[in-house]
Order: C-alpha cells, then structure tokens, then sequence
C-alpha cells in the first residue's frame, strides 16, 4: 500500500443500532480529508452481490446524518458471503471468492465492517483470504468482545430508562406491578443500565437463572412496606432457573383471557399475578429500542471509531477491530472477538451495586 | 353556599392520563387562593370507602408536581358507589347514600371528579342525589363527549410520534414493514395525530372498518415505487370490515413460530408477512402512553380545566364538566355527557388531510 | 383553471419555525397526488430573484422531512418585491412587476406562501396584481391575526417549558432566583403556556407593562412562606409601566461586575439581585427556540395547513389564508390579516387562569 | 470502628449536577441496607452552622428521586468551614473545629462529601482534622482529577448536544452563522463532546487558545465550499491566543446595535460578523446545563459512586475519593485529587479525531 491515493469501502452488517451514521460519517469524512475515496455498500455484505450495491460516499452524502438514527447504506442480516442462500433453496453456498474479486476489482485498499459479533466474524475470515479488513464493533445489547463499550448501547438504555421513568407514574397511579421487556438476548447490560437507572425494583438478565420466588418476595415485601406498585425489567433472554418449568403457562391459564402471552416478561407478568394476586401490566419495548436519534454519547464513540478504523488502515494495520478500554480508543484482533461475548458478571460491580441498594436479580 | 369559607374535594377516577397533576394543582391552588380548604381523596371514589382516603391538600402537596405524570391522588378504577363490588362476591351494590353522607359529614360545598366517560357518569347521579359535582374531563383517547380536547391526549400522541419516528429509521435501515399498536379501544384519536405526526403510511382506527386488501396494497405501491419499508399505525380498537375473518390466524400458522401472537396490531402483521412475503415487525406500545411528564399544551390545558372548574363552583354552577370549545374554556351539563363519545369522522377534515397526502386508512 | 394539470409553487418566508417541513410535505404530497406539478421557491421571496432560486419538488424530495426542524426550502426575510433593496445603496425599488412575469413564466396557476404578517402582507399585494396566492400563517410567537393557533408555536412553548423544568431544579437546589428570556417581542404567548407550563412564577409579556414592585413582591412573598426561589419569564417584549426608568441599570452598577447585560431580562434580574438582595441568574434562550423537531402537534398543524391551502386553489378560492378556528380548519381574505395581531388579552382567560393560582404578571 | 451499628452524614457542596439525587439515593439506600443510620446535611457544608441544617434521611426521604434533577440536599458554594465568611465582614475565619465537634457530637462514623474540586479539598483537611471523610466526585465540567468521569457531564454534554441539533435547522434554513457559549471555565469537555456530537464545525475549549484567523477560515472555507451556515460551539472560558485582543470590541462598535455583549461566544459571534460579512446569531446556554433529569448513564454512573463510597466507609477505608477508571470503580487519595484538574489534551485523541473529521479548534 504504498501509493499516495487510496480507497476503501465501508458497510453496516447486522441490526441497526444509533449511531451508525455517526461511524460512517467519520469514515467518510476522515478518509476523504486523507484525500482518500470512498465507496459505501449497502444492505451490509448483501451489496457485493447486488446490481449497484456500491456507490461512491462523498462528503456531500455524509452531511447531516450524525444525528439520523438508522444507516444511510442500510443494514442487513443476511448476505453472509461463506454461507450465501442459494435461489434455489439448496442449501448455503461458499461465495467468499466473489467479494475478494470486487475487492481486487475495485482496488480496494481496505474495508471498514461495521456489525456484531457475526458481521466480524466474516470480516476475519474475509481478512484471511487477503482482504484488508478493520472492524467496528456494533451491537446495543454491548456485548462484543474487547471492548469494554460500543455505540448504541448507550441511546438503548437511554430510551429505556425513559420508559421505565413513564411506566412508574402509571405504577404508582395505580398501584400495579409493571413488567418491562427489554432488548438482551445473551447479555442484560441494557436491563442493567436501562432498567437500573429507571429505578427497577426487580432486573431478570441471562446471566442469572431467576426464581419466581425471589421475584415474587421482593414484590411481597415492598407492598408490605406499604408501596404497593413494582418495577420488573425483564431481559428477552433471562431464563428460570428451574428450566422453564415456572414460567410456562398451561393452554387452559392462557384461555382465561390474558391476551398477549409470548415472551418471557408476558409470562413473568403473568405468574406475578396468579400468585400475588396483585393487577400486573406487561409492555414489551421491542424495536422503539433500535431507533431515535443517538445520544450524544453515542454520537462521540461513533466517531471515535469511524477515525480510529481510518487511522488503522492508514498504519497498515488491519485485522483489527478498534475498542474502546476505559476512555480510551486502541484495538485487537479480529480473530480474538469472534465467537465470545461480554457478559454481566453474576458478582461483578455493576450487580454489586444494585443489589447493594435493594434491586432483586431474582436470586 | 352564602359562607365566606368553603370547603371542597377532588378525586381523580379511571386510568391515569399526562396532565393530572396539572389539574390537581390548580384545583387546590385557585380554590386556597380563594381562602377555600381542599381535601384530596385517593383511589378515585375508593377513597370515599376506604380508612385514611380523605385527606387535606395544601399547597405545599401541590408544589413541584406540575411535571410530574400520574396522580399525586392516585388514580383507580374501581369504586363504583353505585354498583360497588360486594366483599362476599354477592353482586355490586349501591353505596351512593354512604357518598352522600360523606359529603353532608365533611361540610363539602362540591366535588371536582376528574375522569372520563364512567367517572363523570357518576357524578351526574350524585350531583341528582344533591352532591354538588363538577367534572374535568380526562382521557388520553381524546373522547370525552362535549370538550374538542381533553389533557393527556397531546402527551400521549407525542408518545405515540416519537416512537414512529424511532421505528421509521429502523424500518428504512432494514427495508421492512413495521406495525406499531397504539392506544384508542374506541376512538382513532391518538392513531391520528400521533401516527399521522409521525409519517405512518397506513394508519388503522375503530371508526373505519380496514380491508387487508387495501392495508396490502399501500405496501405494494410503496415498493413498487422503490420504497421498500411501510409504517402501519393500528388502534387497539380496529378490526376488519369483514368480521375479523381476515385477521384470524389458524393455530397452525400461529406454529410455525410466530412469537408474539395477541392484538390486532401483531395479527395484522402476520398478515402481511404471510401475503407481501416482506419481513414485518409489531410493536405494541402499552401502558408508556399512559406516563410521563406531561407536555406543555397538556400541562396548560390542565390549568385551565382545574381553575375554571373552581370558577363554576365559586358561581354556583354544579352539576356540569368544563370544556374547551376551540382555545376557549366553557361548560356543558354533566348529563349530556354520560353514555356519548367523540369519535374521529370516517369523512371528517383530520382523514380528508391524511388521505390527501397518500396514507391509507384501510379502505 | 379550467386545464387538467396545475403548477404551484410554494415558499417560506421571514424566521424559521418547526413544522415548515411538514407543510411543505403536505402542500407537495397533496399537490402531487391531485396531479398537479409543484415548484420549491429557495429562501422566501429572494428566489424569485436568484438564479436556480426555483426548482421542482418531486415526492422525492419530501420524503422523510417530516421530522426536520428548519426548512428545505430555507428561509429569508429578505427579497420583499415591493421594496427590494438596490444593489447600488439607493433605497428599496419595487421589483414586484418581475414576480408577476416569472409567475406568467412559469405558467403558475397558484402561490402558496407560508409566513408571517410581512410576507402574507407581500402575498395579499401580488394577490392584487393578479396573482393568485393562498397564505399559510407561520410565527412561533402565535400572533397572526384571522386564526386561532399557528404551526411553531406549540414546539417553541415546549422548548420553553423544558428550560423552566431544567432551571427549576437548579433554582430549587440553590435557592436562587432564576430569570428566563423568551421570544415574544409583541405578543407574550410564548411567556404564557411556555413559561406558565414550567411553573413560571412571575410572567412578563408585552401586553401587560410590568411594574418591579410587584415583581419584587411577589419574591418576597415566597421567600417569607419559606420557598426561597422563584422563576422569572419575560418576553423579550416585556416593559416597565414607568417608561424604563426602572430597568435602565446605570454605567455605575455595571461595572460592579454584571457580566451579561442586555435584554430585558439581563435587566429584571439586576434590579431584582439589587432590591432584593437574592442570588438571581439570567438566561436567555434564544434561537433554540425556533429549531429541533417540531411536536406531534405543530406537525398535525403543519398538515392540515398545508393540504388545506392545495384544497383553496382546487376550489379556485386564492387570496385567502388557511385559518384554525377552535379545532376546525377555514380560511380568511389575506387581506384581512396585514397589519394586525393577535395578542394576549390583559383580562382574558388565559392571564386569569394563572392569575388565579397565584402567577403574577408584574402588576 | 466496630460497633455493629454505624451513623453516616452525607452534604452536595458546590454548584448542581444532574445526579445528585442518584448519588445521595445510592448512599442512603444501601448504607440503610446496611442497617445503618443517614443523617443528610443542607445546603453542603452550610447545614453544619444553620439551625435544623442536619436531618435524618429515611427511605421513604429518597424514594422517587432517582429521576429528578438538583439536589434533595439543596447545594452552595457557601460555608466553607475553613474560610467561613464572618458576619461582621471582617473576613473569614477557621470554623473547622465546630464541624469536628459536631461529627462527634452526631457521633458520625463517616462524612460522605459529594462535590467538586472545592468541596472534596475542605473534605481532605478534614480527614486531617480526624473526620472520616469520604468524597464522590462531582462536576458538570468532567474535570476532577484522579477519575476518568464524573456524573454530570454527561447530561450536560446531551444537553448541549440537543441545542446544536436545533440550532443546525435554523442556521441552515437562513444561512448563518450560529455561536453558541457552552460551560466550561477550565477544561473544555462539554464543548469537545456536547458540540462535537452536535455536529459544530469550530469548537473553541480553554486549553487550546484560539486565532481568530483560523475560525474566520473555517467558516470561509465552508461557503466556498457551498455551505453557507456554521456551527461555533465556544466554551465560557475560552481566549484567543493573542492576549484578547482579537475579541476586545470597541465602545464604538457595541454601540453599533449589537444587543446582547458579555461573555466570550458573543465577542466571537460579533468578529465573525465584522469581518466576513455574514450573519451571526449568538446563544448563551446557561443554567439549563445545569439542570434537568440525569441521563440513563449519569444516574448509573451516580448509583455506582454512591454505593463505592458506602463500601469504603464499611471496609475502614475513609480519607479517599471513588473515580472511575474505564468502566471500573475505584478509589484514589483525597490529598491527590486536590488543586488539580483533568484537561482536554490538545493533542489527545477527542481532539484528534475531532481534527480528522474536519472540524476545527481555532488552531
């Protein structure tokens, strides 16, 4: 790499999360003051397979987007080149080698992936086949290795706490028990943060097998100390610790009118109410979570990243994902991430902290 | 009522709504004003039946609860002194002379009932038993009979606009149809403004009957014209024009993994992905559209509501709510009121305006 | 007009306000949908004198706008045809006679100017040489005469309710006066629901000349019932019922170290810090009011206004402006509104509403 | 310290930060967890020489208040106990030892002082004087030294932040030029990320002193560049590089209409306009930084501090402030943290990333 013009293309993979056009316009707008081009591809790995899935960024197309939710070049989950569907229905085949020739054919210089866990997954494989690749870690659960914070995360737990702020007038208007389900498939950190700062009284994660018991006590005890409402925010993947076996409600319960019964917070909702006899309202946040403009925050580690990756590729330094260790931006291998996560530690300080003031993990 | 002091009492009855804080503020604030004592009485008309539901409002009860949501008085639906739930489970029975002693033992000069449609229906009988009454009318789907707006309709529409605008970048990221279920069992109101507001393409409301053939085909011409993502906005009240038989999905297809299978809103959903072969996510709102910090136009309606129903009590004029009549405040009898509801016009100008700019009403 | 296909054209004149965008949506959409071609003109009037100052608007061109403070169009309050300042210094020329041949030109069947008094005063004018234009009104300050309500407003009176929540709490904590600046130079609408929503203790607008006693006062007042803070809301329009004489601050005093000192509210707050020897903070809210994303209701308004003005032309019935009365949409002869306001009544229900929990005007 | 019952005392001192009430929540809560007694102090260390200045604080005194901006405490920069202002004005005097009479009189076993560089130095000569001292760091400027951040910062930063976002929709529909003062006295972070993420093209901050030169070449650049509109986000204790001469405006030109004359943001705005002919509009932001409901994380952040320093006093462990080092509490010497401060670095990495997207720092 040592001509004196460069070009890169960058992509947003997985889930939308805020933030993103923050990444991608500190890309753009930091390789083009490089004197860089920049192409951008669209729909995430899909656009190497599409008819005009790649266009030219100019810093014309990056202007005003920092606080648009969303991604300008669109994310998708599918079009994974090492496993593509075939239009014929007949299994998953290896394209990899036609995204390394546009990459040869585009004389691409190197390629920015902005995406989770599996979109950096693809990337390192993409990098061992030759591929110039950096990384930007993206998820709003906050989970991806070797970071200690992605974007997204922060906006996530923002419009959370919001709701759980909305939710406990509605509580103590009524004197109910509200359960909240939130975004968290593997990893609570949006319950933790989200929930904990809305002033949860009760946080469900993955991370610790829950027990209606626990759950249901906490609930006895405030409305014995004479607050007769609670705040359940429930992760969609917590999970009980007795295998399900407290959380499934039978055919014949479900015909007795409770209407929307599905997730995990549904069902909790549901137990609450059998067995404390108390009224109990379930939301279920869903994709309000994904969206909005991202916090300022959010905005800042976006472009923090988006140079950070530019800087790397102008080192020479690919296969690597930018990270973010205290407050301070640095970098590790792709090949590290994959397939690990972050998760709530069951003793660490944040639990510590909750617990320390009365908050229930339903253990 | 020729004494220089009076005496009065408020209660909020139904579900809460943004604003009631706002009303019983400037309730106790203009009648202390007026050298009058204000008790507040809690749990709706429970508080007449229950120990300890009676108790005196100061101002300092009513300081620095302006922004806040819920009800310093808590809000209940129950109570009913007319059909008042029997301990043994016998049947309802009527506890209204019980009200009217209540009222004869406290020295009442009247009685504010903010509510809605039930509350104020109770306050019209009582006010024939010869409680003075006056109402506030209060319901965030913007119903009420007699008033062109109640409080806690804008904050909720606001609610409702916000989390579209959330979905909108999600669904034009991912390019996929995203239903969102808001409140309105009724009315459309909040449909309306909130998801009109917020640029939903397809907007579903009990007024007007929908045809999935015209919900599926405003998302066809959308992607025909390369807008490959569609918002449709669905009150809770909705239902199809020919008798549910569009929306009701056979235990199989609910099989075949559909998670979350419950309202109108995720059944429509189904639907569309069945028919368009696109990608839908359902959001169902819920109960954040009751809270929150009530929005400026609210807050400012409820000032008026709480002090012109002191006005009508300090004139001698019971036994009606106030009302506002475009930007002005002004009164109608209880008793027109009772049993009507203000319903969105399937020809009205808010449907006119929306159907002129393309969204679709399901017809 | 008796052809098939119509041309418009639209602009928005004089300061920005939240909700341009969604009338300029709604004009566009609901032209578009008629069959009709539409023109953008760029910063207000100005364009019809600019170079590339006019160009189509397509469906294209308004999608996803609804949301965006500002305009797309942009705004000026330069370019008045009939007193367009000459390039050489000379004093204005009346260039109108150019507007109505590029009208001709462009073979315009209708103008749709979205302003406030000045440029519905230039619409009213052209109307009158022939050229057939409907008026949209537009002020955050709410005091076009003809309507009830206008776009802008209610997103500016938010803005200002949630300074006032902000300053609250700061004013609470450190038991401070705090004085708050609002737009409003000739009407205190702003002052009134914005200022009054925060719980604004003390409101000075232009319509009621305030007098520092009662200022001071009304300080005093809560400082001895044991509150010692208070908020201060003045329209930049407010003044003294003495001439002045009591905010002009002398050389003297301001080199006593008062930093800021300009607007009238700089000023209250001085003579209050003086008087009453209290901790008094000044701030003055500025521009930010007339951005950010406009409400749910604004952008309601904003539609209804603007599919109301394409309505006008279809009937033939130019040489109006679009109107609210109460809750319902009518229009008025532009020449009606030119040169008139409407302001707050000293004595109408609004003032009286506050007045009677305990809000002093300054008098 | 081992009787098995403990008494802690908790004061706000300095200005107000939005998370206080987290903070003061977190101790109460989870020191009474421990079955220890609160006592909270007023009005920082003022509460220890006013009559009724020491209340106890019960569960119930913190319940709600996780989401309310200020302090339950009520904050002043008054009273330090060691230069305590004398009533006969002759000069303050050492008052330290009526504090340690009164901490043993209370038989307090911990003071936990939450406040900035001010507060948390009287706290350090305390613990020399023999009162078990622990500090929370706290200041909206994020500039405590001895922890990566502080609660605070980040509400104000997003406060900032939704500012630019509004005042960008008006500077691009007129074309102008918006100067916005932000806090920030000594260090610039609430400029560098609150601007930053707000999009300003030139950001002016305390430790990088500024040219006039440069700022008028921004913004000449970005109209040569067709963009006629630019963001300057000024921090109050930024200074030009040349001994203020460049922004000293004559008595002669302040005459000239420019309304509003004071802090560093208006002299910038009046230059800009001086000398490139453009408009420009200039906003002091004020006390609203100040206040409002603490974001998601502060309150996380201010829940996390409040619990470390219950755990420190529990361990024996006092004489110590809790920090933040990356996303993990610890503690550092109280004797280290006083009379220094964290800076932006003007070649760290905020400024650095910020410089590669193009924005400029007046250099």
């Amino acid at each position: 790499m040592n001509r004196g013009l460069r070009r890169i293309a960058v992509l947003t993979g997985g889930g939308d999360a805020p933030g993103l056009n923050a990444v991608v316009r500190a890309v753009a707008k930091s390789a083009i003051h490089r004197g860089w081009e920049v192409l951008g591809i669209e729909d995430g790995f899909e656009g190497f397979f599409n008819e005009g899935g790649i266009r030219p960024l100019s810093s014309g197309h990056v202007r005003g987007i920092l606080q648009m939710g969303g991604s300008i070049l669109r994310c998708s989950n599918r079009g994974d080149p090492f496993r593509y569907p075939a239009e014929d229905g007949s299994g998953p085949a290896d394209r990899s080698d036609e995204v390394v020739k546009q990459v040869d054919r585009l004389a691409l210089d190197a390629l920015v992936v902005i995406g989770g866990d599996g979109s950096l997954m693809i990337g390192g494989r993409l990098e061992e086949k030759g591929v110039p690749v950096v990384g930007i870690p993206k998820t709003i659960d906050n989970d991806v290795w070797g970071t200690d914070v992605t974007f997204g995360f922060d906006t996530a737990s923002q419009t959370v706490t919001d709701a759980v702020d909305r939710l406990h007038s509605t509580a103590a208007s009524h004197q109910r028990v509200m359960v909240v389900e939130v975004m968290g498939r593997d990893a609570g950190w949006i319950a933790v943060q989200g929930g904990g700062s809305g002033g949860g009284d009760v946080l469900l994660i993955p991370e610790i097998p829950f027990d209606m018991d626990a759950v249901c006590g906490k609930i006895r005890e405030r409305n014995e100390g004479g607050i007769g409402f609670s705040i359940v925010v429930v992760a969609e993947g917590a999970h009980p610790s007795d295998g399900e076996k407290t959380v499934i409600v039978t055919a014949e319960e479900s015909a007795t009118g409770y209407e929307r019964l599905g997730g995990v917070g549904d069902r909790v909702a549901r137990i609450i109410e059998q067995r404390e006899r108390v009224e109990c309202r379930s939301t279920v946040l869903g994709h309000v979570q994904r969206g909005g403009s991202p916090t300022s925050r959010d905005r800042f580690l976006g472009t923090l990243f988006g140079v950070g990756a530019v800087d790397l590729i102008a080192r020479g330094n690919t296969g690597r994902m930018v990270a973010m260790k205290g407050e301070r931006l640095t970098d590790v291998p792709l090949t590290e991430v994959a397939g690990r996560a972050r998760r709530v530690e069951p003793d660490g300080p944040e639990v510590h902290a909750l617990e320390a003031i009365g908050v229930n993990f339903g253990r």
